[in-house]
């Protein structure tokens, strides 16, 4: 047996000699190369904090001392460490989260994958802990990445004004959360960098001082100032501490001696204290480290030696087809600029970047600013494009309704795995964007079915210039595509079976292919159907109503919560035209949405031909039955 | 004629003497104090800027430069210098806005209420100016409150990271933007407040050295090590300097002759630059110094020499019966505690504060840091009870979604300016709750109709402790207590005038004396009609679609808006239960409101009783004349 294999929880990790701690890192190193290669996952953060997690584990005693890691794709060391090891079907359906989650391990606190939140924790728990007099530590890790994230500003803040609170901050800097992170804190993180060696000729001697116990601190403290004016010889004096945190490092992250020193001194402080680990992402596995993009922050299933994917390619992805067209538009007009929040190359604004390296902003893992200089760009004459993940437009929703929709600023929005995004697990799935964004005055939301409608819509978006607009397109590959054979108003008709149908499918987006296959269904019964793509499904088409009025039943079917998305503007449409057709809703329902594929989860939530002819079917004869009541 | 009533504009300002200035401030406040105790409206913040704001307009060529305030309810001194000095009618229907507004001025930006927005909107236009070769200044007024706001730092974040674009950053540094302001920034501007002299010595040889024109960038620069070294010796380096700005102060914000100075060299420098000027809020009125808690920050019509309150009152406010029940419910539970975004007392906790100093948090201005902040309390195992305004939610929807509801966490958000707020203008209406939050897995929403109900509802939401629950009110008074007859379910029946009635109307909360009035005027034309107030709204009841059965037209009022609220649910649960009563929809249209009194803007939406039950009316006439059709 391994080391690692006798590893059942954190307490076996500190039955170990430090002897075996450098082989218990390679242990894990093999593992996770093998068993992420299997399955796709997280593998450069993962393979960069082995030493961090495996020192923090033998420091502090979780449960009672909550070890929460931010952005929890760093977890899979800690899974590993408390009892995880079997990985076969990690992010799959009744497999292992791909992110930390309560209902696996009581070591597992934050199960959210949205970056910069950990520090909010903290600063909550440590709270309740102040509180209720409980004396467990609370220790937050997160990246340099994740700092550029206004939450953890705001959480600083707040964890700084405490001082008598302790928590402790371990900052995991790579250098490269995501890729290259940029701005001011990158810069004051270099500076740190540098003073490499100044904190090691201190850590001895405070240490010593740290181990007497009753009088330790006073020793400490007394000594603090000493070492202050001690630092600012050898080393910029630094924000944290000017903000109030006291700050230790920055410590070499893959020597888990130097990382347990730290960490121990951290402990005996009583307030909070930022610990920062340098780390390097990829550590131990060359592929990653040559792979400059990101060092294989995800991968998907391969060879774990050539690095060569084992996965089928089905055709070119969404991405793609917009990474290619917003170049395209880019050469046409030099007023559209790009921004992304530190993901460049996942949302395809890489060729836009090499092409106009002066028109794109990385602005960090910042949706809010995002949006606001989105505003900003728009105001000063400009077409921003802002490109991000579907769910991450949540943190920017006052933004785009506040700054970019009342202001009415020309800024298009591209939302990339819209809809069921599977093993990413809740907090990845782009489920809310129709259902939230409603209410905003004037905005226009485009849902294209395949990758023509994609093109055409991306440039009818970016063509207003006095309102916000957004396209919306899930994640894989882009399907076939799905031709119209005719247009009423500005919507696609699909499919018509006959001049006295019954149903009327609004197929929003990629349900078009959906929506058709249940309109065979339907009309095996001897149900006709009406298949339309609204393709602009905000506001609703003028002439929605209107063709509803022709049907017995209306079906919107939108890969989004049910709850006051597109089906509930279609309703309030018809309501107001005094067009009462029914009207049913076909979507994903109140719940958030474990991990597994996403044909599963459709599967799982009844989106598939099936269930929506059923369903249809299932209304029209009840509403039949009833007719037939009132008759008798 | 008095010299502000001369001024016309910024160039009438350019063209004054220095000596003059004194006057004209002096004129300003004189005028403020008078006009804003007619109107009410924001005091404190606008005497504290009048030396600030002129010397802004004198050193800067708005608009061609662009002055942009953070919080617009500090540019009451700017409207005044820009043309408009006809306060009369201000945030009052057709009158002058309360905060900026494009539509008033050229000189106006961000007309966005919402705080900590100005530094983004600084680094979109100055990146459009650097795009598009474009000359003009871009300058960014922002409080010391609004930079605890994570927005600020991810703006400061990316400014910073351009060394060559220039943007000036003024920070009005008045120590208490809305109360006195907490955490380590907070801490770190006090040390920097007490450089106090140390850029006096430092200015006249920069100035000097930069009015050099070719030369000066470089002269400059070469000393700016020296420079380092120098101020080292008398302050602290400094986290804005740290992260790469340069840092301009502290500035005696109320000598005009000091901030200009420090504005020209600010103007000069080629990159970004942060001015930290000292105001005093309440500046030169007695009264608002004297009143401790928040210097006057916004007041109502008054005497402006006794201050004693012009308008009569109504009442208690929703606020004084949420703050009182609040500290009863403490009494009662050790575990509830209470979080305020920058708030304490507009929000009603300053009772709570008072009497349990150690279970509630101000946390600056930061709704993402309330939320996620709250999740790690309750996961602490205590019942954090999150009270913000309505509109300021919607910084927090990400972090209530996916910390709070994800993690099931029993945290109690109380929204107080739920619905149409009237004079603040668009971006302070609480209208987008109800409709944004219907998505949220788990999450309760009340909707309480009078102070009895908000008193109730109160106690039931902080009871659920696995489920996030939400209480919404509105602003102003609480009215008369409106009793129920019956209960269907949870739902209150508030009245029903037959056994077969025609109509069912589903009071939203303070909405039950608008349906009540309706059923009035609808019975009187011959149709019956049954009320109630569903009292939780999310999710809808399940007794609700058997109710609705037995009517032929549903209405759904609401003080919200109409897409994707109340109505939809209510909606969505009839279809689900194949219920096909048609459901209309009352509430706010999609469109910014603006400024005016509560009962005008609901007037003017169509939200009283005479509009509602004319469109009922008219909507059963259509569906009786579309029966006799179908009949024929």
């Amino acid at each position: 047996m391994t080391i690692l294999e006798n590893i059942r929880g954190p307490r076996d990790l500190k039955a170990l000699a430090e002897a075996e701690l450098g082989e218990l890192s390679e242990e894990i190193r093999e593992f996770l190369v093998h068993a992420v290669a299997r399955t796709g996952g997280h593998l450069g953060p993962n393979l960069g904090v082995v030493e961090l997690t495996v020192a923090l584990h033998r420091v502090f005693e979780s449960p009672v001392d909550r070890i929460l890691w931010d952005t929890g794709h760093q977890s899979y060391v800690h899974k590993l460490l408390t009892g995880r090891q079997d990985f076969s079907k990690l992010r799959g359906k009744g497999g292992l989260s791909g992110y930390p989650s309560r209902e696996e391990s009581e070591h597992d606190v934050i199960e959210n994958s949205h970056a910069s939140t950990v520090l909010g924790w903290a600063d909550g728990l440590a709270k309740a802990h102040q509180v209720q007099g409980e004396k467990g530590h609370v220790v937050a890790v997160i990246g340099d990445g994740a700092l550029t994230g206004g939450m953890a500003w705001e959480a600083l803040n707040n964890i700084a004004a405490a001082k008598d609170r302790p928590l402790i901050i371990v900052v995991n800097d790579n250098e490269r959360s995501y890729s290259p992170t940029i701005g001011g804190l990158a810069n004051h993180l270099a500076t740190l960098r540098t003073t490499d060696g100044y904190e090691k000729v201190l850590a001895w001697g405070k240490d010593v001082l740290l181990r007497t116990p009753v009088v330790g601190h006073t020793v400490y403290e007394s000594l603090h100032g000493a070492k202050k004016g001690f630092k600012d010889a050898f080393a910029p004096q630094g924000m944290f501490e000017d903000l109030g945190l006291k700050y230790v490092g920055p410590i070499d992250g893959h020597d888990i001696k130097a990382v347990e020193s730290a960490l121990r001194r951290a402990k005996r402080f009583h307030g909070p204290v930022l610990v920062h680990c340098l780390t390097e992402k990829g550590r131990g596995y060359e592929p990653a480290l040559a792979h400059e993009e990101d060092h294989f922050h995800t991968v998907g299933v391969m060879d774990p030696l050539t690095c060569e994917p084992l996965a089928p390619s089905n055709g070119p992805s969404w991405t793609s087809v917009f990474g290619d067209e917003i170049v395209r538009i880019g050469e046409e007009r030099e007023d559209v600029v790009a921004i992304t929040a530190a993901m460049l190359h996942p949302v395809g604004l890489g060729k836009f970047a090499a092409r106009f390296p002066d028109r794109v902003w990385d602005v960090g893992i910042a949706e809010q600013h995002a949006a606001v200089s989105a505003a900003g760009l728009a105001t000063g004459g400009l077409h921003p494009v802002v490109a991000v993940y579907a769910t991450f437009l949540n943190r920017a929703f006052d933004q785009l309704l506040m700054d970019v929709a009342l202001h009415r600023c020309g800024v298009t929005f591209v939302l990339d795995r819209a809809g069921v995004t599977g093993a990413d697990g809740p907090s990845h799935n782009g489920m809310w964007d129709l259902s939230v964004l409603q209410v905003v005055p004037g905005l226009r939301i485009a849902a294209p079915r395949d990758a023509e409608q994609l093109r055409a819509q991306l440039r009818e978006a970016v063509a207003v210039d006095d309102a916000p607009t957004l396209v919306r397109f899930p994640k894989e590959s882009v399907g076939p595509e799905v031709p119209a054979i005719d247009r009423v108003g500005g919507m696609d008709v699909l499919h018509r079976s006959s001049s006295e149908p019954d149903v009327l499918l609004v197929a929003v987006g990629v349900m078009a292919p959906v929506c058709l296959q249940a309109a065979e269904l339907l009309e095996a019964r001897g149900i006709d159907c009406t298949v339309v793509d609204p393709r602009w499904v905000k506001p609703v088409d003028p002439e929605l109503p209107g063709l509803a009025r022709r049907h017995r039943l209306v079906a919107v079917v939108e890969d989004n919560s049910r709850a006051a998305g597109v089906g509930a503007a279609v309703a309030l449409a018809l309501g107001d035209a005094e067009v009462d057709v029914p009207v049913r809703r076909f979507g994903i329902p109140e719940q958030f949405l474990a991990h597994a594929k996403r044909g599963e989860v459709l599967a799982d939530i009844g989106l598939t031909p099936v269930e929506v002819a059923g369903r249809i079917g299932a209304s029209l004869a009840v509403k039949e039955e009833l007719s037939k009541e009132q008759q008798e």
